[in-house]
């Protein structure tokens, strides 16, 4: 019983998925799902992306919280469209939370669409929102043993940032080791060193989701 | 039809974690679930106390992972005893599950019982055990806004440990504001400030540990 409803709920949440993924194809729309740890700096790099890009081409976000707007405040702050969606207890966005997002937007007038998906390196990886691509950011404060203990969320995703690199002097986390980890299980994946702080990597990063527009 | 089952699963969890709990005090065995996002540093904060407590009082260690077995392998190094038990995709440790891994060890020759939840700061919050005590750990590099972003943890928890102390001097890190938000939603908490690195806060830590032993 238990196990019949949850692929109900599966394969529902995977059909509102497709469409989602051809509402924003038919808009152009490139959505990229940004997934990671509490405090990892998922809206920092969102922050950043914006002040690099806006000039360029047209961005929007949502914001996706178990509670709290506190987020899609900072984004509306930088006059990028925002939505804010809370889960209400949820761990994860999951495809019709993400549709309800994109209902609130106008997608004629977006080029970029950022999800800032919940807090947390196990749940948002289980479920497809529609996204055409999946980043996730693991911050060096974490540690690089994370491949070996969140390896699903490592397999889903096209780019892994390993984000606040200016922590790095500071910290034991072994850079080699945890790339061989990521490429173990994601031999494609694109590994991106970034800080916010010092500047590190973000000309990489935007470079990425720039040839990544003109694919879509 | 999915709420009902939704509830079947919590009040059979929450029946398992009432015999959990009736199975440790008869045994005068005090069990404390660590939460935390990924790389908070529980494992860490576990390591300290054994090597801390380990010639004055008993200590068992249950490690929860998704997958792997890299925490407890660093946990038996120590010669203390440590159940790993593999939650199989789930981002938290249920009641049955931590039941499973109390039958694996003697009850008897422990006093104190450490778990150490799946990283997350969401799920592990809703779901009782049975452990008598529960502690969170929310590191400098995560970020002061995390209570408001994933209040339920905040609240089920009677210590807040802000780890990686170290960290401080980088970071924006408001402590006062931290603890204000805090105490706001869980007056009775008690946060210690924690440095394994340097040592800050771990006499409190055991301290508090040693206390609530003799209450069991």
């Amino acid at each position: 019983m238990k196990v019949t409803v949850l692929q109900d709920i599966m394969s529902a949440n995977d059909r509102i998925a497709s469409k989602n993924e051809d509402l924003l194809n038919k808009n152009n729309v490139l959505a990229v799902n940004v997934m990671s740890s509490p405090g990892a700096g998922k809206t920092s790099l969102i922050l950043e992306t914006i002040k690099k890009l806006k000039n360029q081409i047209k961005i929007a976000v949502i914001e996706a919280d178990i509670s709290s707007t506190i987020d899609a405040e900072k984004i509306i702050e930088t006059g990028v469209p925002a939505v804010q969606i809370n889960t209400g207890g949820e761990c994860h966005t999951d495809a019709n939370m993400f549709g309800t997002g994109i209902e609130q937007l106008s997608l004629k007038d977006i080029d970029l669409l950022l999800l800032e998906n919940v807090g947390n390196l196990v749940c948002p990886a289980e479920f497809r929102i529609g996204a055409q691509r999946n980043v996730m950011l693991l911050s060096i404060p974490e540690g690089d043993d994370k491949p070996y203990k969140y390896p699903l969320m490592f397999t889903t995703v096209e780019v892994v940032i390993v984000s606040k690199m200016d922590y790095l002097p500071l910290s034991d986390f072994n850079l080699d080791q945890f790339e061989k980890a990521v490429k173990g299980i994601n031999p494609d994946a694109h590994i991106f060193h970034v800080s916010i702080k010092n500047g590190t990597g973000i000309e990489e990063w935007t470079g990425w989701l720039k040839s990544q527009l003109r694919l879509i």
